[in-house]
């Protein structure tokens, strides 16, 4: 998308080299924008874990880049090629464990690694892929925006033309892929068609992603958007005024279960409660193929509390941290809930729309379900 | 409760003093404790309006107090007193809409006051009424404690004297009453008889009553307590990690429907999703008898879009307020939201305990719903 009148991806290749990775430094928006170059794989490890960069799908374009970095760095150690690729695949998925884009393609990366027979090989099949994996990433989220559009068209069409109230949670934007985004594609290509909408912004604590990150994505793009607290959703819903919730996922079981940024099933409930339909973007990368139960089986993020006590943001020009709560207090930051299928009423996908359940998935990825 | 190892109310008339009324100023809690001198009737609208003072008790208590302090300033005017004193009526009732205590404390006062004949008898009856509200709140908050107590011993019992983990969302503790609170009297109740308890604290966005005063006062009284983001409680009750829910009521219907901080629906929905019991404490003052629905006849207050957009707290040992989202972004500031009577297991009174329904309601206060 663009910022400032010129397009940006949220990762790209530094222009005339081929060892430094360029990515925006999502820390400092929506006051500063900064574009950070990552020259060693420990940069990306910094970059992933301390969230310069964050969002299913940047991270696994981030970790796959990691990836090719490591293997350029290979030449300057002395040990066992297929062990010191290994330990930096562990190194890297240990960053964000519920993530499941970055153990995908930190396997797909392996993988391919693993064929190549030269270093000089395995280099170029781990830059080439990681830059496939960013376009790959980039086309799915465009054709999550086209078959996103057509829902919120309908609502339109339903409402005369009046603005579509979409409310969305955490930031499933396009600094959360390398373009485009999940949950914001199909909110970009109805603005751009021309089709009235309205985005609720959840402010999406502790890490504020919503008021800090989809805000200025939307601001960016001009498209009318109110940022309110994450309490708000069920109000809103109760009194008519959200057309159709719209979210991402960090991982989406086979059987349709979604982990996705703290918060998220409460909205789900809201939805349900009030006949508000509640959608899921994602593109089928971040499904995870082997699991059922998410509720059981996936893995969930325990961060750091002090996310929770502090809050950064501006003062007089600075950006500064302050504490909002009692110092001797203890808090508790879990990163991820999961919203159980039975309250999705489908999912977006670069392939289509399909139910949450294990048949709609199978209709569209039946390559993957195979039994 | 105890600050420092000294008692106080949360609202008194000052010592020695006729005219001079002493309050916590809460804006600055938990990181200083400061006691403020209400000397003039703007004084009040000013503490009501800002929120130097907040919660259904307090508002109440404090709104009688103000009264009182109006009756003593008639001298300084020359106009009828019939006027005067609904006019000074209507400026109270006006700063908090939703707060239904705030409305029958005035016309409580407004009541008594009327049947006075002189003005000395007026400022009499006004002042004796302003303490009687304030102890009978007490004494509310008290049994409350009493008959709460026992849904939190049971559930000792059950777990074999484990910790009862208890869910609270924004502030019903002592700071919002006079002493005790309500959704806290049960927990401060079973912590004195040595039942071991442990509370999640609903950090409660966007003012952090819960971060900013329930974590205060558990973690003065030495109460084992959890600061969380509004939007962990799901997810803690997917997984076992509450055993009830218990919060407060700014205004409930005489059908059970409750208004209360923005966000308690949300959690409703998830203890009913979880088969978690659900609690209203409240005085019998917080209850409307003249509505029924109160999604439709509740009036819900919007607050200013800054107590979003910016946040207090403490940086370098002073209390600071920074920006957290775009400057340019809109953000919508709804205070309270109603959670239906359905979502709610039962309602812990004054009177005891009963189901959140109009049988429920009349089983304990006949007086009030004779039809």
């Amino acid at each position: 998308m663009k910022v400032q009148g010129k397009h940006y991806r949220t990762i790209w290749l530094k222009e005339g080299s081929e060892n430094i990775v360029s990515v925006i430094d999502q820390r400092w928006l929506p006051h500063k924008f900064i574009v950070e170059d990552l020259k060693t794989f420990q940069d990306f490890i910094v970059a992933i874990n301390e969230m310069h960069i964050r969002g299913a799908g940047l991270i696994g374009a981030t970790a796959a880049y990691a990836m090719y970095i490591a293997v350029l760095e290979y030449s300057k150690v002395n040990v066992d090629f297929d062990q010191y690729i290994l330990d930096a695949s562990k190194k890297i998925k240990a960053t964000r464990p519920t993530a499941v884009n970055l153990q995908w393609a930190v396997d797909r990366q392996l993988n391919v690694i693993s064929q190549a027979s030269s270093i000089e090989e395995k280099i170029l099949i781990a830059k080439k892929t990681a830059m496939k994996i960013a376009d790959e990433d980039m086309e799915s989220c465009m054709k999550i925006g086209e078959y996103g559009l057509k829902l919120i068209e309908d609502i339109s069409k339903k409402k005369n033309g009046e603005p579509v109230n979409i409310l969305t949670h955490c930031n499933a934007g396009w600094l959360a892929f390398v373009d485009y985004g999940t949950a914001t594609a199909p909110i970009y290509a109805a603005h751009e068609k021309g089709i009235k909408v309205h985005v609720w912004v959840d402010e999406t604590r502790p890490r504020n992603q919503g008021a800090m990150l989809t805000a200025w994505e939307l601001g960016t793009e001009g498209i009318p958007h109110t940022i309110i607290a994450d309490n708000t959703g069920g109000h809103l819903m109760q009194h008519g005024q959200v057309d159709i919730v719209i979210v991402g996922s960090d991982r989406t079981t086979k059987c349709g279960d979604v982990a996705n940024k703290i918060g998220t099933y409460l909205k789900a409930l809201a939805a349900k409660d009030n006949n508000v339909p509640f959608y899921i973007a994602l593109p089928s990368s971040s499904i995870d193929w082997s699991i059922s139960n998410g509720i059981i089986e996936i893995p969930i993020e325990n961060r750091d509390e002090d996310e929770l006590k502090y809050i950064s943001g501006m003062i007089d020009g600075n950006f500064k941290k302050i504490l909002i709560a009692p110092e001797q207090s203890p808090a508790l930051n879990i990163g991820f809930d999961v919203t159980p299928a039975r309250l999705v009423t489908g999912l977006i996908t670069e392939r289509g729309i399909c139910s949450a359940d294990e048949a709609g998935i199978k209709s569209l990825f039946p390559e993957k379900l195979i039994q």
